[in-house]
């Protein structure tokens, strides 16, 4: 990843995507009668769609199943950093769809017995790579 | 930290600003004209309240002041997990309370000439610890 020499730079498009398929790891916000909530989560990466497994039953996200949510994922070393962002609403894939995270790597934060697959198809996706190297 | 057999554990206020005096860096998420932000920010913890600095004039914190965020932290490796979310309302020191950032360390994510200095004082904190074997 190159840096000019403004200590910020917008990522385009396909570096955001590149960088959600890379990792597997990142932050879900939503929104809840006036709280935000940020839950870590595990996500797989399928045509053009980020993929979850929640615990079957989760209330508050089942409450926010259709509402405007935001994945985040960052890393940073010392004098680098990046963070993306995916915006879009979540659905809950059925039955028949399930089975497209067969052979993805998608590991659950908390193991228990029966999981939705949740969807989450990103309209906006924005990034930024950050040159910290002045400030250190 | 000692997990029980059940996978997920509730942390309890005293572990979870622990863990907050620990690390540096977490998740502001902020709700804004039905869109969820997120944004990677380095912090430090005083006197029970948590400081960010922020670019002078950043737009979409400042219309964040006063409204409800959350700042989120978490840690994992293999087999465990962690994560906590610190609760409240933003606002922005005034220049007699700023000196309280002299002696803390707190690296901006963006080098810049400027800055305010925000704080958050939490009126919810929660946390979570995951035993994440039984998936291994």
């Amino acid at each position: 990843m190159s840096f000019t020499e403004s200590p910020t730079r917008e990522l385009g498009p396909d570096e955001c995507w590149a960088l959600l398929r890379a990792e597997e790891m990142g932050r879900l916000a939503y929104h809840l009668v006036d709280e935000v909530h940020v839950v870590p989560i595990n996500y797989a990466v399928d045509d053009g769609e980020l993929l979850f497994r929640t615990t079957a039953g989760n209330k508050l996200l089942a409450a926010a199943l259709g509402s405007e949510v935001a994945l985040e994922i960052d890393w940073h070393e010392d004098d680098r950093a990046w963070s993306v962002l995916a915006r879009g609403r979540l659905r809950v894939l059925d039955e028949v769809e399930e089975h497209r995270l067969d052979g993805l790597s998608l590991r659950p934060w908390v193991p228990t017995l029966k999981y939705d697959v949740v969807g989450l198809r990103p309209t906006a996706i924005t990034g930024r790579a950050f040159d910290r190297g002045a400030c250190t």
